[in-house]
């Protein structure tokens, strides 16, 4: 598949069937996320894909009531949106909830984890929630989703577990020193799967040398 | 190109030449970037593409000192590494040397800004330095990575400007609540630019179900 195309219909697929993954497509998309960049090629992350029934129930447990309470936030957001918009993000709050209720049918849940021996945060000291570590893990999970999406398979990143990242630890016995950054549940599609995505015009996005100086000019 | 050939090439280039990247070229990697999934899809990141002359020379300069901060550290741990990586190691440093030296050169450096108004920080409350605000902005920066490998264009994530976070935002006039987390130079390689990368296997990076065991099992 095509860089561009792959890229482009990458949608978040949260209606998964239980069938299983071919151990060979699922090697060549954990494959893909290894290839990723990392800040001094440290690769300071791991992934645990996790397919044990009893495991990926726990996790659905924890996930469940969390996805709830998550809910009405969105919703009052939904309120303020134009129509358009509105209704796919109604459509994403469904289907999250249909995730939120059959996380433990996904065939695998991959759960990022990392360690920051080795990462460089740059922006740790700053006065401001920090994002820079993600810099040497979410490139690999972007690789992760899109190689799931060369190979059919639908998937979503979700981070919302992070909430209970002690109760996660203890249960996939993940060391003190490591980390959860993400949740991607993988699994053939119930639906239609990945196709076209809605974003904003490259035009909004992207400026010229100054914040807010089109870059079109 | 395809998809597992764009991602298993992209390599960290760092000595760029000043050739200008033609209009076309540029507008296909933003778009790329555009093109990544964000929490709720609310894409609360930008890009700057900076071109002008001064403000690159501005920005190689805030640069140039932190870059000589970072040579003691990784030469020290380089003291440490199998002789391979050290070797490899060094290269990355000598190139990273290269790049503090000539950031300026870079055609286009791309700034990525990202607002936490809208990105769900689920691991804010955590005792431990917060990376998920990340995953709704570095899926965007390495697709915008891979569009430049595609695209024959060099490229390397940094993060070192993030340390002089309020300087940037005076100099590319970065509202109060817009923050920094990359920095990408692009530019038409001086060498040989993209190729074979070094990865750890994927049995060292993929566990399954419990960290530490076996995906291979």
């Amino acid at each position: 598949m095509e860089l561009y195309q792959a890229m482009s219909t990458l949608r978040a697929v949260r209606r998964l069937k239980p069938d299983p993954i071919p151990q060979a497509v699922l090697a060549r998309v954990l494959t893909a996320a290894t290839w990723a960049p990392t800040g001094g090629n440290h690769q300071s992350w791991r992934i645990i894909a996790v397919n044990d029934r009893h495991l990926k129930q726990k996790m659905a447990d924890l996930y469940k009531p969390h996805w709830r309470s998550y809910i009405p936030g969105y919703e009052a957001h939904l309120q303020n949106m134009p129509i358009e918009s509105a209704n796919s993000a109604r459509k994403a709050l469904e289907s999250g909830t249909y995730l939120a209720n059959h996380m433990h049918e996904a065939p695998i849940i991959c759960v990022f984890c990392f360690n920051f021996e080795h990462i460089t945060v740059t922006d740790a000291q700053l006065d401001r929630t920090s994002v820079v570590g993600g810099g040497s893990i979410y490139p690999a999970v972007q690789n992760l989703l899109l190689a799931a999406r060369k190979e059919g398979l639908g998937c979503v990143l979700t981070t919302l577990l992070c909430l209970e990242e002690a109760k996660i630890k203890a249960l996939l016995n993940i060391p003190a020193d490591w980390h959860t950054a993400a949740f991607v549940p993988l699994g053939y599609p119930v639906l239609g799967g990945h196709g076209p995505i809605s974003r904003k015009p490259v035009e909004k996005m992207v400026f010229q040398n100054r914040f807010g100086e089109s870059f079109a000019d």
